[in-house]
């Protein structure tokens, strides 16, 4: 088989074989094929798509370009979530220990932050001592002791998802779907476990903008899990608002911290700035419980899901967790500055380009532009405002906190573009449009 | 300047600037912009195509990222002819020493052949001594003494255009027109030529099998040449039969020589075997020569031309050329063995598989594959039917020329499957679809 004839084969719309697809991955994995080669076909990919069951090969070669987690050793049902990305979006730190603790093991491999969107490790590792970098032997202990774990890919898995991820962020060919598809669930599926639940967001700061985009986006990564016999859920949840009270590591830590603690938050309009982290943890919770078998009905796992975080369970549950990790969670360190950014006129929150906003917190270094850029763990943003709120001019809209003050004047003035206050009060904001099954 | 944010923008179809393209292509070819983001962009540009003022700048971006020659000691009108390729495509040895012996400067930078197609260089490279690598110095001085010179491309001239190419042909990119067109275009300017003619073929044996495509391809080209202020005329000309009586390197200049030298050669149907290369290779000489200004009209340019083939006087300006650039003319090396490919069955030849007749080229070495296989100058296939001619079961069709006889049984039984032979006599065949000015 030759490269430049795959190429050409996937330019001119025809659909791959299986063997074609294994033979130009893999070869690309070992180095065989050349990175202009594979960037060549992920932009034919880019305009022609895939089928799907050029899609199911596709993840099926990167799966099994690294090894497949042995979790059978874990008796029980293993399930896990995975969310597109957005800003704010810390439910993962939530949804492990209340899951773990109804009985169903979460063995969670994450990501870092990376653009606009902040990663589940980046947050862990603001708590000192954390140790996200586990060996897999580990990792499997740790969820069988504590019902879950937190680890990042480590090298054993998809090594080909690594490589050719590093190169479409280089070649302008991250936004395709079946690429997007192959990618998250090759990780997933690698994980070893029986059931998944999608977050797909959509809005603002959303990977898929689009309501409609992004539930074509849930139905192709359904697809994909179903095809492996995996239990799937998805959840088509807002992005149209940053979500909770922070965007920023430590920030997000606290946040959590604080909803196990059963505290609420109230904003000057009588608001609880957390209530949609906690509601979309316990649905997200409440899905994965379900689906486990440990409830005889969603609305069971639900109750329990509350239960469990009501009755402080699922913060020892966390702070076990932090402590097999190695993270000291009363360490968790704050920052020393903060500057606020006030409305310039009253009405009514209308709406925030929450893009933009993490990319007002890239500036203020909780978030990272490339991958090897170092964060600065304790630094964010503070929402003063739901959609919908009103606003007096001079409100706080957002508060920035961080150790680095010389980094606040840009961010501020990227924020104040980020928010719209309208006359007439907006539409009530909703945060889950829809639950595909 | 970022160069993935310039791919992003042609994969989403708006219109790069010229700045734009002047960075990416100019960055190439310092070797700052690595060869995976080149081809993803070449990609893009292969679905999206290009404006024509994008092409512009892509011309005009390679040809500056080398010399153009400088042509102003040179008085006197200069002129090129460029192909678009074919089988038995021998007209520049022709027109080149016609049109000088009609005083007008032909300064010839030629290319090897490739593919299916074969190449000036390598026809040339088959008079022995006859030296296609001069400085651009020598290059001026004997078009300036001679009227005619013929060379190769040096590194000086569209460095950019030879890095881009060679990526081109192992991403599955070369099919593009835009692409295609920049490529000729900037090398033929780089000529320092003030007009310009073009042989676009059509047909099984061209890179554009379907006519429209191939005047699309000579509207394209020829915007370009007039938007640098030079005269273009393209001929449309048939590549559904290979040209003339040969292809193969020493035997196509045989046949250069035989028409020079006002000879026939009738078929065992009474054709002239080689009218139609004599009758191009006048038409294209009397574009080159009225263009020129040398004649009122293009019919006094085509007696002119014929006059020239006639007397003998372009014999003696190729032999003049000959000599200039160390080629011994007299010592033209002959194949020692030949077989023959017959036909089946009566009738009449239908059709010719051009490309593969090339394709068996190669399986003689008379072409190459890759651009670094080495040819024999002397093997290569005659032909001895044209479309229309009456067939007799176990006439002779081809005949194969070379000195490795173990090559011959590979190149006997494709030719086998070049040709059909049917019963009703076909439509005449045309060799001049149309001229375009």
């Amino acid at each position: 088989m030759l490269p430049e004839e795959i190429i050409k084969k996937k330019r001119n719309k025809f659909e791959l074989t299986s063997e074609e697809i294994e033979f130009f991955i893999l070869s690309y994995t070992r180095g065989e094929i050349p990175d202009y080669q594979m960037s060549a076909l992920l932009m034919a990919i880019f305009f022609n798509g895939m089928t799907n069951a050029e899609t199911v090969a596709l993840t099926k070669t990167m799966l099994h370009s690294g090894v497949v987690v042995d979790t059978s050793t874990i008796a029980g049902f293993k399930t896990d979530k995975h969310s597109t990305g957005g800003v704010g979006d810390k439910t993962s730190l939530i949804l492990g220990p209340v899951v773990a603790a109804a009985g169903v093991y979460v063995p969670m491999i994450s990501g870092r932050g990376l653009g606009h969107t902040g990663g589940t490790l980046d947050k862990l590792e603001s708590i000192p001592g954390f140790n996200t970098q586990q060996t897999l032997e580990t990792f499997i202990e740790l969820t069988k002791k504590i019902g879950t774990c937190f680890i990042g890919q480590t090298k054993e898995i998809c090594p080909a998802d690594k490589k050719i991820y590093a190169l479409r962020d280089v070649t302008a060919t991250v936004e395709s779907l079946p690429l997007i598809c192959a990618s998250i669930m090759s990780k997933k599926m690698a994980e070893g476990i029986d059931g998944l639940v999608l977050d797909v967001k959509f809005g603002s700061g959303a990977f898929m903008k689009d309501t409609a985009k992004a539930k074509e986006l849930a139905l192709a990564l359904m697809a994909i899990g179903k095809g492996y016999g995996k239990k799937v859920v998805a959840m088509l949840t807002s992005m149209e608002q940053p979500l909770g009270r922070f965007a920023g590591n430590s920030l997000e830590v606290f946040e959590c911290l604080e909803i196990m603690k059963n505290k609420k938050f109230m904003s000057a309009d009588g608001v609880d700035l957390c209530a949609d982290t906690r509601e979309l943890s316990l649905l997200l919770s409440a899905h994965m419980i379900f689906m486990a078998g440990k409830t005889s009905s969603f609305e069971a796992a639900y109750a329990l899901a509350t239960e469990i975080l009501e009755s402080g369970a699922a913060l020892k549950k966390f702070e076990e967790m932090c402590l097999a990790q190695g993270g000291s969670i009363f360490a968790l360190p704050t920052a020393k500055s903060s500057t606020v950014v006030q409305a310039k006129s009253a009405g009514f929150l209308a709406s925030y380009n929450v893009e933009k906003i993490g990319l007002a917190g890239i500036v203020l270094r909780a978030g990272r532009q490339k991958t090897d850029d170092v964060l600065n763990l304790v630094s964010g943003i503070e929402f003063h405002k739901k959609i919908g709120d009103p606003v007096q001019a001079s409100d706080v809209v957002f508060t920035i906190h961080g150790d680095e003050p010389q980094l606040f004047a840009g961010a501020m003035e990227m924020l104040q573009g980020c928010f719209e206050i309208s006359l007439q009060k907006p539409n009530a904001h909703v945060l889950i449009k829809e639950t595909l099954y």
